[in-house]
């Protein structure tokens, strides 16, 4: 089939390789002639075409998009024509947090306390109900960490609220989690469902830096909640492709977080680690293939982004069982431009590594 | 890196799509706009380009090819301007069989008795120092069993003859093997070595139908002596990328057969069956990266080919550690279009999975 990707980063380039194999061909949005998806497949070049969108459904048997942060009337208009998926009703809740905690409520899934902000005067009536500390957030296009602010006491108000240059935002109460995981699945157009093991992600200043696959100290509870939530969440949208769920562990169990309707920073892993990788899956679903065995080949992995500076590659290269993926990006501050998968017989060893692996990456 | 393939078929499409994630790009010699490389780079299509050859030359940091057949005038114009890998010499050699049986005597590797033929006369000249049975076969293009006559007796002296079209001929005894195993290994521009474990190819009607990854009941001592060829060959030949030599294995031990300057169909199962791939490796030591691990992941592979039509697809997908790899080729006899990898952890169960795929594959 011909598979439309709205957007032309990393993800859309992870996709597409995994999409040849099965025989797909791909196009692309992009805004520039060197994204990472620019030589996978056909561009098209918001800045040289008259309506890129168009371009992509009458190239597509079907489109997907990159991220939750793509237009909604844009997949309105091409959900007209052509079979888009994950459908509008996913996108359209999860590009915005008020409407996610929604979503969370009327299933019966725990989330923070929360409250919608639109206004100075929302902020302090929100943090009388939820109290200190607390965090507001902008309600939609936040990612790696950027448009948050915690707020500890009342003279933080009115900077945390001029900090959200007026946008809808939310208030969410600040809590104390343990960890943070993830748990990826992929639905199929036949409902069929298959989920990825529960994984730890460990951020610094916002940014994703570290993931270990499975997650250590999961009792097979823990991993059966999660997937009785992500079932939940994926039948009550219609979900066809990859899912996923960030979670806080905190001492009285898991809270949902946030969901992102596609493949995710936290499922790279995958591609090495696991029989069928996250990409492979969301294209088998969206394209109505049967989807693929989940399950990992090796007891230990772990996925470390390349951020801002490639670093040493060629002792990366030679590490045992270590994978490298680059994603065609200039090195910039803060910037995600590849990551590294790792895989181990044991907990110890993936250990080792991660401090070999260390040496080679800027700190 | 920016990689020049010459030629655009199922090779090329795989070398691509394990080279981006190592941060290179691709363009690609065509001779049609639909093949099975076309979407995965740059193209350079011969029937539109005054020199296509030129063009891949100021597109590339470094060059490689897809098959021995490449005309070794282009390679040797190229190489003027850029690095080349394998260089002329491996590709010299390795197309033409009378230069490979000269280069196995010089290393005093062992190898069926041949002999030149360029007339009927050689060839009669040729069966009486070689006797029957005997093969004749071009010395050159020749694939998939195609160019190559059995002679059981004087009757089919004529015709095997006539079948050859006048071209420069071989004969070669026939020799009683047990079976067909291949070696990969890969070298890189420093001179180290990588080994692949020796494989089991399963032939019909000339066509590489199955591979075993590695070959069942190989002694260690065999191992040894296939990498002790195959280093003899790939230092006298100063090669860089990946080499392949194919061998017949008899009861006075291991006959060497021919050998391939590139990545082979024997070698597809290491996309998901080893550490590194052949197609990795064989990027990794053109574009002067370290080498990868060949360390099989799993206790058993496979690799089945698709050959002339497609088959169930979707039971295909449907199995367990089974990965599906098509080459957007269409339907066509004798013509492999894709081949399917089957990863398992004993020998028994790879047994039942291969019959398992049999009803799906077409006979």
């Amino acid at each position: 089939m011909k598979i439309g990707v709205i957007g032309a980063g990393q993800l859309g380039r992870m996709l597409a390789l995994s999409g040849y194999p099965l025989n797909h061909q791909f196009g692309f949005t992009t805004k520039s002639n060197n994204e990472p998806s620019s030589m996978l497949g056909l561009v098209f070049n918001e800045n040289e075409c008259q309506n890129s969108a168009e371009s992509i459904m009458n190239f597509a048997d079907v489109v997907t998009y990159e991220s939750e942060n793509t237009d909604v009337e844009i997949i309105r208009n091409i959900s007209k024509n052509v079979k888009v998926f994950p459908s509008e009703k996913s996108l359209f809740i999860s590009q915005h947090r008020c409407r996610e905690k929604k979503l969370f409520d009327s299933l019966n899934i725990p989330c923070a306390p929360n409250q919608k902000v639109n206004s100075l005067n929302d902020l302090r009536l929100a943090l009388n109900n939820i109290g200190f500390p607390a965090i507001l957030k902008t309600a939609t296009n936040g990612y790696d960490g950027k448009g948050q602010f915690v707020i500890h006491s009342d003279s933080q108000i009115d900077k945390a609220w001029d900090s959200m240059n007026g946008v809808e935002s939310i208030l969410e109460g600040f809590v104390s989690f343990k960890r943070e995981l993830s748990l990826i699945a992929v639905r199929g157009i036949d409902n069929d469902h298959k989920y990825y093991p529960l994984v730890e992600n460990i951020h610094h200043n916002g940014i994703l830096r570290k993931t270990i696959a499975p997650a250590n100290r999961i009792d097979h509870n823990i991993q059966d909640i999660a997937e009785k939530y992500m079932r939940k969440i994926l039948d009550e949208l219609d979900h066809v492709g990859v899912l996923t769920i960030e979670f806080f562990e905190t001492d009285k169990g898991l809270l949902v977080n946030e969901i992102a309707p596609r493949v995710h920073n936290s499922g790279h892993w995958t591609i090495d680690g696991a029989t069928t990788s996250q990409f492979e899956n969301h294209i088998r679903a969206i394209t109505g293939m049967p989807l693929g065995d989940t399950t990992p080949i090796h007891n230990c992995c772990a996925m470390v982004n390349i951020i801002g500076k490639t670093g040493d590659t060629n002792s990366v290269l030679k590490m045992p069982n270590t994978h490298l993926h680059l994603y065609n990006k200039k090195e910039r501050k803060d910037r995600k431009i590849g990551h590294i998968n790792v895989n181990a017989g044991s907990v110890d060893e993936l250990q080792k590594r991660l401090s070999q692996l260390k040496q080679y990456l800027p700190k």
